[in-house]
Order: structure tokens, then sequence, then C-alpha cells
């Protein structure tokens, strides 16, 4: 079968549409014809369905400019897979933006009006908005065209971590404050901080401190001003956007703790009874500003970590900026993105 | 016992010296005397073994300015870990620069002239250069005083994968270069590219296209230039970095692929036979130019990841930045620093 390109589509007639279409879910039917995307239609050419488009054979029409390498590559891939999968098209699929791809789910096809995974293809040395995140997949391509899969979900972070602790008074000292003689709820049941030693002194870090403060339960020399002024001084706008993230983790009854032995912001026990029987935490969080653009490779080295540790890496996305203008910490302003491999 | 500071030493008697120096290996013998570095000091303090200096209880002594609470928090650690160790002043240890600490074997002290450990201290917000590593430990210290020991050290690379490939043409295409039709040698025996599909065509990546033309062993329209061309317009000077580091590996008899799903640049084979046998990659490889300042978070990051894959985090320092003067590749500019975690 010989066909023409036409523009970016690729017209095929009737018998095209039901050895295409009808049994294999390539393309979109149009009047009873059918029309091919360029990518599909260099699948077809690839497996021998067709012999050529406008005399190009597949070497050829892989080279021109109508047919992009790396959807190819994702194409392919998934088909491999055993799914059918559309263009995600104005027409051709609804609410096609933000998408490459509608995948269906195994043993379904575009007649079916069921959605596996809404796809979206990028290569290796791209880079996505943060905020183009959660709800689609991302087809990440990489250098040697092998493709790695990135489930992308916005979602609410919740837990019963909630223990209540009364007030006591810390010292700032460099880069912490440290309790000397802190009520014993402090530590063992609601999991601030870290022992000194083994007389009940207790250090906090700075974004604990400074929260504890705000919410009244420390009292420091110069109150909560002096603890963000240090935080400020040694992170710079960073520390407005953790504790931001830090206040919405606490406020929904997550405990966070120092994420750094796994390169994150946080680490986060949902439900906390006393720091002797924490159990596992479960989540990674690193905080970005919302306008962040990801690497895809550092979108897969903090993915790779957190399942390798049985975590999941979620991103919250400070709206702000994180500008310390007060009502940072309600967590309205925040998103939260979960990212996990997903093999489909 | 009430001791005294003096400039930056804590100045103590015949008596102090056998209790601290002689039986625990605080501080350093001058005139049959001891001094302390407050660091020792403060931990006396702390132990309760001296009741103050000049005036000064523990609490007070770690809020002044004599003691840094980040060299504390590690003294304090390896000490909790049965170490003895040494502040490493000019004249206290030999070799005093680029460590903070001297540690010595369990059950040694400073009088057995045995080192196990160089340490350098350095706070989670703090930088280091990237060439300041190698042969020493690095002790974060995150913001919840925590500890975390980096070994970093020099080291060659080497391995027995060399089998010849005889030359073969090939088209660039995007961000890769496809060989249709490839002597069989290029991927099974020396595990070149990826295969596109069942026909026997490979597809290369940039890096392996350039290396391959550069060393006469790819055909290519433009040559070795137009894939190094191609390199450069999507990873800039980054693509020349990883070039040299690429074709130094392949020089020592490494096999490079890329280390996307780690977020590093290479996952290397040492002792390839086929691609069928790979058996398991030993080193993830990130490149870097030689001016690089590590965040310690990032390097926990990539040193976790590499332990949980059963693998060791390399750095390759590309001296000169990777200019693509044409002397890169030989190695000979090049550095490599292994990265991993211990437990003292």
């Amino acid at each position: 079968m010989e066909l023409t390109l036409d523009g970016d589509v690729v017209r095929a007639g009737y018998e095209a549409r039901e050895r295409f279409y009808d049994s294999r879910g390539y393309g979109k039917v149009r009047n009873g014809d059918i029309d091919l995307s360029p990518v599909e239609a260099a699948h077809l050419l690839y497996r021998g369905d067709i012999e050529s488009i406008d005399g190009m054979d597949f070497r050829a029409f892989l080279g021109s400019a109508a047919v992009s390498e790396v959807d190819f590559a994702v194409y392919k891939d998934l088909r491999d897979r055993g799914f059918y999968l559309t263009p995600a098209r104005e027409g051709w699929v609804d609410d096609a933006a933000g998408a490459d791809f509608v995948v269906y789910p195994r043993g379904k096809g575009p007649w079916d009006n069921e959605v596996a995974y809404r796809v979206r293809v990028i290569g290796e040395r791209d880079t996505v908005d943060a905020t183009a995140l959660g709800g689609c997949v991302l087809a990440v391509v990489d250098e040697e065209s092998e493709v790695t899969y990135l489930d992308t979900d916005r979602r609410e972070v919740s837990g019963t971590s909630d223990a209540a602790v009364p007030a006591t008074a810390g010292e700032l000292l460099g880069e912490r404050v440290v309790c000397w003689e802190p009520p014993a709820e402090l530590y063992d049941q609601a999991f601030y901080g870290q022992q000194l030693g083994d007389d009940g002194a207790v250090q906090l870090s700075l974004v604990e401190a400074a929260y504890l403060a705000q919410e009244g339960l420390l009292t420091v020399d110069g109150g909560a001003d002096a603890v963000v002024g240090r935080g400020r001084e040694v992170e710079g706008d960073r520390f407005d956007r953790r504790l931001a993230v830090y206040t919405a983790l606490r406020a929904s009854g997550v405990a966070p703790k120092t994420g750094f032995k796994f390169g994150a912001d946080f680490r986060t026990y949902a439900d906390v009874e006393s720091a002797e029987n924490l159990g596992h935490s479960e989540l990674l969080v690193r905080v970005l500003p919302a306008d962040h653009r990801f690497e895809p490779r550092d979108l897969a080295l903090d993915v790779r970590l957190a399942h390798g540790v049985r975590k999941t890496m979620v991103f919250a996305l400070t709206a702000d900026g994180g500008d310390g203008s007060g009502d940072s910490g309600n967590g309205n302003d925040l998103e939260w993105i979960a990212v996990e491999r997903l093999t489909p």
C-alpha cells in the first residue's frame, strides 16, 4: 500500500480503515476513510503493513521532518507492550491538551471510550514545567532511545501525627535551636528535633524551631523572627519555601523530618505515636518554586531513589515562590505532585 | 576541674594530661602539660569530666564563639562510636591540610602513629570544591545535626571490554545516529547502541557515534564534526565533557552506557563479552567540570542511589572544562573520584 502525506496527516481510504483502524486502532476515522498521523504511518511502514508514503520507505520517512524520532520511540514501545494508542490531536481525542498520546487499557481501543494513560513525550534533554505535571504520564526518551515512564499525580497529604506539645524555651545556636529542658512530649511523642545526649536536651532544626515559635510553642530570644531571620541568612528564599511546606505538612497531620540522607528536603511520617516506634516514612518531599523547570534526569534520579527506599517522591510547589508574606503555611497556595515509576 | 581558654587553645596541666591525653587521647602534649582544642574541651565539659572553662559550663561554652556546633556534632559522634581523634591543627598532626580531624583506628590513639580516617567536616548548607575530594572522609552535619559520612577516593577505572568492531556507516537523525546495516559485533560484542527492531538496525547515542566516528569506525555525512556539532547544539559544553569521559572510559576497557535511569551520565560495564550476557554494571559516572562545587545534598543523593543499586558513584572531573580542544579524551586531564557511604 502506498499512501500520501497531506500536511501533517497521512490520508488513506476505506480499505486502510478496515485493516488499521477497525482491527488495530490506528488513526482517526473521517467520513468513512481514515487519517493517520505521521507517527502511526511510520509504525505501519516499520511493520511492513504499508510500503511507502509519497515514495518514502521507513528509513526515508523516519529521516524526514514529518516524524519525530522521540514520538516514534514511545509509540513503538507502547505498541510493543500491547497497547493501542491515539495521538492527542485536537478533534482526535477528548482533552488533547497536555498530552501527546492517549493510551487505552490493554485489549481496548479508540472505540471503547476508556483511557489508561495520558502520555506526554519528552526527550532526555528537554525540560518540563513543574506545573505541567500531574494527571499525565511522562515518557522520557533517553539518549539511547530507551523510554522511562513516570506517572505524575496531584495529591493531598494527610496523617494522624498530631500529638500536643506544651510550650518550651530554646536557645538559638548557629544553625539550630537547643531546648535545654524541653517537655518529654517534644521529642518522644511529637517527634520534633533530636536528643543532644542523655540528659533530655533536644536540638531543633531551624525550620522546626521557626514553626514551633510561630505556633507559640517555643520561646526564643528575638522570637520567631530571629529564627526565620537566621534561616534566611543561611538558605535565602529557600528557607521560606521550606517553612511553608513544613507548616502545611504539620497542619495535615504528618511529621516531617530532614530528607538529607535521601537528597530531599523532608521525609514524612503519617502516623507517629512515639519517636521510639516510628514505623516507616512514606514520602520524600522536595520543595520547589512553582516556576521550576525539571531536567528529566533529575526527576529520574529522585524517583528512582524514592522507589529504592520504598517511599513516594512528592514535589511541593510553592505558588508564590515563598516570599514569606505571612499567608504561606496555610497550605492553600501549595501543590503536591507525586511522581512514581510506571511500567505500563 | 576549671580550665582557661587562651586564644584558640584550652591550657591544662600535668594532671589533666594524665587523665585526658594518656588514658583517652584528648589534646596535644606540650612540655609535659596538655593543650586541648575548644571542641575537645567542650566534649569533656559535656561528659562532666571538667566543670567549667573560664567560668562557662557546657551550655555556655557551646553557645560561645569558641566552639563550632558542627565540629562538636562530628567530634561527639566519632567518640560515641568508640574512636579517639585529634583536631587536624598544624603542629598537632602530620599533614593537617584538607582535614578537620584525624581519626585513629578503634583501640588506637594519637601515640600509635596509625590513621583510620582523615575527616573533613561540613554543614549541609556548605558547598565543597570537587577538587578537595579524594583521600578524605566528608562528615556532613545535616540540619538535624545527624552526621553522614562519605568516603572519597581518587581512583583509576579499568576493564577488559575491548571487542574490536569493523567500521560501518550511519545516518544522523535528530539526536541519534542510526546504523541501518551494522556489523553484528557493533552491538552484540562491543555493546554500542540499541537495536531498533528485529532487522539488525542499531541506533547510537550522539556520544557513542561521535566516539566511533573519531576512532574512524563510523562514517556519517559530515564526519565526526557533524555529530559533535549536533551534540553541542543540544547539550552545549557538557557534550564535550561527556565525550572526553566516554572516550577515556572506552580507552580503559570499560563499556559506558547511559546512566539516565539512575540520574547519572553513564553506567559502566568492566568486562563485557556480549550484550546478551552483560552482568552487573559496576559504576555510575557523573561528568563534571573540575571547578564544580558540590552541594552536600546532591552528593548524598547520588551516593545513596548508587549504593541502593549496588554500584559505586564516580565523579569524572574534566580539568579543562571540556573545551573540545582536541587533547581531551586521552584521559590524562581527567580525575576520577569515587564516593561511597561509610559507617565508621
